[in-house]
């Protein structure tokens, strides 16, 4: 099994783009651009996950849900979050609902 | 530090919820609506994540990616993926670039 | 030929759901639940053009170009604009290039 | 009142690029790479009206939703279509409802 800490390294990365010259990385650029860039790059991933769901090609759906996981992580950097962030509210959901039925509803108020 | 093992719990979960009874939960009602039903969702997440930035509740925001991540891995459940393939696609990038610039790059491709 | 005089009758009409009885409609009830609901309308919408483009169904695309169009112009009424401004703005692009190349220019500013 | 047969103009311009050499214009660049390239500035001017409307800046909506519009009308271009389609929808609905509530009912099936 992966270890899923690959999530809590590409952010260390992220962040030490933020601060970076935005000449020196595809990331430090667009953190340099600001938040609208990034807001953008994450509306394209998500509808690039949806062609890619509809073209029936798993490949191509699992490169297009890294491509808006990785931009969802530029955008938690953006902001000063990091994925633990999301993973504890993940868990937190989980706790509530005993690993059942609840844990959706919860995800269902979005 | 949170264990991101947390994500795998949740794919077993989805996975579990995806032979249910519709009726039985909020998954598989989705899961039964099919594809469309969930990228809908998908994109209305997505959707939520560009307003939440946009307001500058750091609380929110992290709630709405978290419901977008929860509903990419109620897709790639969908399509019999996990959110291993997707950590292994990301941890792959990393190796390529040995954490560096090209990182970047290879997301960019998108 | 259709006379697109039908866009002004529907922004009237969605004028006067605006301070009508939000029970009283749909579009009444959207515009009473603010700005982020009748957003995730038009983010839907869009995600609904793009399931239908890819499903090779124009008659299902017609109906969601015409759901995206609609959704958008209940975004004008909730800011107090109306079509009427956006023709005149693509009425401006068309004008700038004399019809030609320059007027997709213009659009590609965005 | 502005004639909304702007529409039918950029539709006859847009068909006129369809068959022309990719490297003449911005749309016809645009329509040579293809059905997903347009989908992706679908989605990604649908982004931007979202952001400009949270930004409260009514300039920017207008012509966030003139791209918007515009890019509808390439989609429609590409798939043989034409906003006269569109409206005869539009009109449809309003038909069948006398310009009352259920016009908006209508336009809730999406």
């Amino acid at each position: 099994m992966i270890h899923a800490e690959v999530l809590f390294h590409i952010a260390d990365t992220l962040e030490a783009r933020k601060s970076a010259d935005p000449k020196s990385s595809y990331v430090s650029e667009l953190l340099h651009k600001g938040e609208d860039a990034v807001l953008k790059k994450v509306a394209e991933e998500a509808a690039e996950v949806l062609m890619a769901s509809k073209d029936g090609s798993k490949l191509h759906l699992v490169r297009e849900v890294a491509d808006l996981w990785f931009h969802s992580m530029v955008l938690l950097t953006y902001h000063g979050l990091r994925p633990d962030d999301v993973l504890v509210e993940l868990k937190r959901r989980e706790g509530i609902s005993g690993h059942d039925e609840k844990a959706a509803r919860a995800a269902q108020q979005g």
